[in-house]
């Protein structure tokens, strides 16, 4: 098996991505470090959905609750958000606070010692001194990947779990949409052979990127993307949808895909990935929006998405609609959260077995 | 009962204060949601003070605190402060900790996702999927009425808790206040048929209109107002206070009212209010400041008595003085606080019987 | 034994720095208060950097953890930094954590009541109104002693822990720094008559000042200031060495010093107390920088160190160099003050006696 600490940072960075996917994991083939979404196959997507539902089961009684924050009391994890996101943190927070880690945080560069000139790997470096966990979300691109391989350097090469880390990889949020379409699906015939819609930003949303890697390991699913023509997604995406073996349709009709699909997955206009002031508010993206009408025409087992925080792409009253899956998102995402983490300290048998002894 | 989900916004908030209150509280008649002081009756102020006193005594022992943080350890809550506030802010969190509640939180807007356009209710309802509490303080008037509304129509109708909205309501500050002034006459004949003297910024002051709401629950209380002219008490205030049957008294003279007053509720000139620059800088409030001078004329059983933060309004040579009871009054904050989550949690009967059991 | 509450402010401010420290300890001699470096004899740095052997031994089993985190379960501490530095929070976060200590922050003097024109007296007296302790960095040169005086004088005299404040004390650093010194050495013939380089900043740093003081409690040091003329060492620090009878020397050649070293000691030019802009990027600081031609000219036995954060004194290429003990420094720091934070609370014995019965 490969490990992260036999190679050099651009023997590493040469490698593709199952190579990589290996060094950044344990023996049991599950994440040690989790960085992009393509680390995760079917059988890691399935082992952790399975203990992310059975942690909110045993997290229903209170006796459930004391076992689960003490599997991990004795461990501390640092919070490391130097771009804004409440969601995201108060997620990952509770995730933890759940298994009972304990946490520190920066939620904010201009609090850290960055300011007097600190790289941002001494700084994470630092953080690894204190804490047993860290998870990161940061401007550029590929830090997370980097500090991993820097730690597994280090007398103290603790776990990463990357938060976002500019433009391109969000795993966790990919993980927590698979996670809510198996949930959608799993008593009406599963995942597989679904029309999975993506409508919106689709040139710069992470989400939609990460997602699409990781629906390629269900089998069948047509893949849809629907966006206006300066905001379509990128070819690679596309290309990889196709190396997958599965369909990738792109359009810039979004009434008509409707009635077609299983799954609607809305994203916002991400302007603050503007290269210039205003680029996106000239985009005529009045077909990209989502309101009761257009809920009449998708189908009745259908699901909306949206990973928040949403706009006007989708209105308020539609929130009421059982095919409005957005709260529930936010709800899986704490518990999928928590089956990673406890799944990084190499927990889920214990999760499994307290499951199977208790609530089965 | 009427019940908060059976009312749409509109009728709901056209509803008369008792009629809220009802949608507010629980079946036993205390509150679920803590929003207005008109919430709490002679009952359920003399519950909580009661309640407080148990769980601060109980806290003096080791064992004590661990069985008050054994009471909620499974409970996670979510302190949302738009506003700064250490002291209001850490006073919850205090709170919360004595009582072994995790929480998360957000001080400040600009860390939040709301920069990215999300609604305030958006960001509320994400909340209530991570926490079972809320605790918010806000900028908008009214915020916290309406998210508990909110939520009360959605799947995760979580408590809140107003630590002040806007410039109108402050119930737990009120709480606080009320807890001090029963401390401080509960050996000496109670609070009834005290005058209470409040002084300072009394247009502004969100403290002095919840404290004289309270306060209308004990008998014969006669009310002082005294302020500059321009910043004299509302109307409104007046008229409630009569209409409980309560003597209701405004004067621009101080130290005429000294001597006569039981209780000193001095105010800060709260500036942050102000509608024009230095507008408030321009009113002369030399005559409403309390040194030691002020002190000689007050009685010698009278209290003094503080929302804090103060600037100039009572001089640091008066803190020594016995009947200052504005630092007490920090500390009250913190086991009133803790006594009305626990009674959100519906945990006053535990706190109860420990109590007669151990410390009785 | 002289008590600190029966000093009025100005009688205490004219002690002698023994008198003040026995001000601030307790009946044992371990240190209340911790305030300034030279509160620490030979006798109280033992005692401390044995405890923090102690402590990080019994952390490495899950059964010491539960342990240390239930020695202090039952306290609350306040973490109030208004100058930003994510490394002291963080350690001193991660001792309280270790020992069960709840923490309440801030990070930020604009979160807080002041910018409403509060004193830092008055915030600090309300933070003591919550919490049993109070770790404390600010910007002005010190308020953590009168913090301790001012206490004191109240009905909640809760220790409080410097965690820097103004330009001349950081005591906690200095005890890192010895501990590090201590455990370098410690099967290698010990501390006593080593050379000290140190190299910088010297006229700006606390972290040097602090560390000299400590040194001279170990016989035969011998400290050699080296830095460029602008920012040389104060004579004040020249002065406290001899008088404590050891060898103090000046210089502005650290090529010709490092082959006599035992420790060489970096720092980071403190651009922040530049007193005009630039005023310290005009310095020629280029013969004051360590890279691995420099570590060749130091001794196979010596170490390197540097408080950190760092920028491009040490290059990153010195890392992996057995002799560069930073990051060593960075774990150190956070045992160290979890021991001192123990001590405060006066659970060193409780600590040995878990270590002999378990570990020894």
């Amino acid at each position: 098996m490969k490990r992260l600490s036999d190679f050099s940072w651009e023997r590493y960075s040469a490698l593709g991505e199952a190579d990589k996917a290996e060094c950044l994991s344990r023996p049991d083939g599950m994440p040690f470090h989790t960085i992009f979404a393509g680390q995760f196959g079917r059988a890691q997507l399935d082992r952790l959905c399975d203990a992310a539902t059975q942690i909110r089961t045993i997290a229903k009684t209170r006796a459930g609750t004391e076992f689960l924050r003490g599997l991990l009391f004795h461990k501390r994890a640092m919070i490391y958000f130097t771009q804004p996101s409440s969601r995201t943190f108060l997620s990952f927070l509770s995730a933890c606070q759940i298994l009972g880690i304990s946490t520190g945080e920066v939620r904010d560069a201009s609090v850290s010692s960055e300011f007097k000139g600190e790289s941002r790997e001494d700084s994470i470096r630092t953080f690894s001194s204190y804490f047993d966990l860290i998870v990161m979300r940061t401007q550029e691109k590929g830090l997370a990947e980097r500090m991993a391989w820097s730690l597994s350097q280090s007398k103290r090469p603790v776990p990463i779990v990357n938060a976002g880390s500019g433009k391109d990889q969000h795993p966790t949020q990919a993980l927590l949409d698979i996670y809510t379409l198996r949930r959608s699906f799993e008593r009406r015939g599963g995942l597989e052979g679904r029309t999975v819609v993506y409508v919106g930003d689709l040139a710069r949303g992470r989400t939609v990127r990460s997602l699409a890697r990781l629906l390629t390991n269900y089998a069948g699913i047509r893949h849809v993307f629907v966006a206006p023509p300066q905001l379509a997604i990128g070819d690679d995406v596309l290309a990889m949808v196709r190396a997958a073996g599965q369909e990738a349709v792109t359009s810039t009709d979004m009434a008509a895909w409707l009635p077609e699909a299983d799954a609607v997955y809305m994203t916002r206009i991400q302007d603050e990935w503007d290269e210039s002031a205003g680029e996106s508010a000239r985009i005529d993206t009045s077909r990209f929006k989502i309101g009761t009408d257009e809920m009449r025409r998708m189908r009745p087992g259908a699901i909306l998405m949206h990973p928040l925080p949403r706009r006007d792409e989708i209105a308020p009253e539609v929130d009421s609609d059982p095919r409005a899956m957005y709260w529930r998102q936010v709800r899986n995402g704490m518990w999928i959260r928590t089956a990673l983490i406890a799944s990084t300290f190499d927990c889920l048998s214990r999760v499994g077995e307290y499951w199977r002894d208790n609530l089965q």
